[in-house]
């Protein structure tokens, strides 16, 4: 297996060098042309393709698998990768590999069904920051939430801050990762899911809404919030509501305390 | 003023250094014996005070001054003196003098009674990550509590992570700095302030817990929770329940949790 040789290369390297370098989540790095057109052809999760910018000649038929699998590619410079190369021979293609195996939504609404729930997931859209990704996987993991959903493209990765904040909920929480936020709430609606999306200008106290029925509830960037098409989609816009000066909650906090009425709703049932 | 001039010192500097060095939420070095001595006899708020191991005699003045402070004294390598220092000329000290202003316990008080509320008060018992501590320090804010008690030892300082994790909310929300958590418990309880303890151990579902009075919430540290000591001074030790496989909520996940409950029950009065 091919595999096993790059995870032995990264096994021979310090594990502040892995940390830093490859996410420390366990993910790897794959490099050269052919190696990683294989990786790409597997179908195995691939957190980010790294294209030299000068790269010129085969490297198309790379970027239409990428395209076609939809993965994230990075256009760089040719020193980046020299940077991240342990062969020295990236070939101007270099790959992060993800140790953590992401589900398909429908897996989520599976795992749901089969602890007799109704499905209660996170979509976490635009959440840059690693820490506050983490610390929300973790508060869903512990409310009881059956998934989380996270967009491929601007998004914090699930990486080594985000493992450490996650403190230990990445092996138990499935995580979906989706090429589009909007199309993934279009198939929990058809799947008779509920979307709440959380926004200051919201209608409806959090704790009004109920959390009961099948229920997927949106977390939008800190800066900015939800985006518009996605907010647009959401069945219900709920708001936290504040006594303070300051206008918005950190976005692991509002997601820890909506999760947490969703919880002692379905527990009071 | 002396300090205009260690202001200036500090604004001909970029703001990344200022962030990296003194903490970017204004607070700024004061180097040299006399100078030193100056600042702590002011009264002013010292968050730290560097001593070199090697330092000898005027030192033990300053060291006295500190201790009849209450100020944190480290013993620290010339080395790294020497790397903080503007000037060159540290003599084998410098402290980092606040930019924030903290408040004493009463005024916390007098804040609510002002209001006409029952005070809402936050403890952070050893809250070592800034990003933590300025997190519940912004929930603490929208939440409406009144004040937030820090120890001056083992807690993260109000540094430039923490300020940018508040959002604002350092304006707005009076901190108690206290060389005595123990002790601070103990003048709260005086003035009749009920203290809720969190605790996986706890007895008490969060929300059957009554906030509706005087009331000082404890967050405990990440990894160890509260203090042995601590622990024995609270009146209630309350849990959140938990579903998941992990057993701890991340500390500003759990202050917000429990900060939105006493806000809802003092909503609903």
């Amino acid at each position: 297996m091919r595999d096993d040789r790059y995870r032995k290369n990264i096994k021979d390297r310090t594990k502040k060098d892995r940390d830093i370098e490859e996410g420390g989540d366990g993910s790897f790095l794959v490099e050269g042309r052919n190696a990683v057109l294989e990786l790409i052809n597997s179908g195995k999760d691939v957190d980010k393709l790294f294209i030299a910018k000068d790269a010129s000649g085969g490297i198309s038929r790379i970027r239409d698998a990428a395209l076609k699998h939809g993965i994230v590619v990075v256009e760089c410079d040719r020193r980046k990768l020299d940077q991240m190369s342990e062969t020295g021979a990236h070939q101007g293609v270099a790959a992060v590999a993800s140790a953590v195996t992401y589900v398909e939504i429908g897996d989520i609404i599976n795992k749901a069904n089969e602890k007799g729930e109704k499905p209660l997931i996170v979509i976490c859209d635009s959440i840059t920051d690693p820490h506050n990704l983490g610390a929300i996987i973790r508060s869903a993991e512990i409310a009881g939430a059956h998934g989380v959903i996270i967009p491929k493209r601007r998004s914090a990765g699930v990486n080594a801050a985000c493992a450490k904040a996650a403190a230990g909920a990445l092996s138990y929480m499935p995580i979906a990762k989706v090429v589009n936020t909007s199309a993934a709430i279009d198939q929990l609606k058809d799947m008779g899911v509920w979307i709440f999306g959380t926004d200051a200008d919201g209608e409806e106290d959090f704790r009004k809404a109920d959390f009961k029925g099948s229920a997927a509830i949106v977390i939008g960037s800190e800066g900015e919030g939800m985006s518009r098409i996605v907010k647009e989609k959401c069945d219900f816009l709920i708001k936290i509501p504040m006594k303070g000066h300051i206008t918005s909650l950190n976005a692991s906090a509002a997601a820890a305390v909506i999760l947490f009425e969703a919880m002692k709703q379905r527990d009071d049932t």
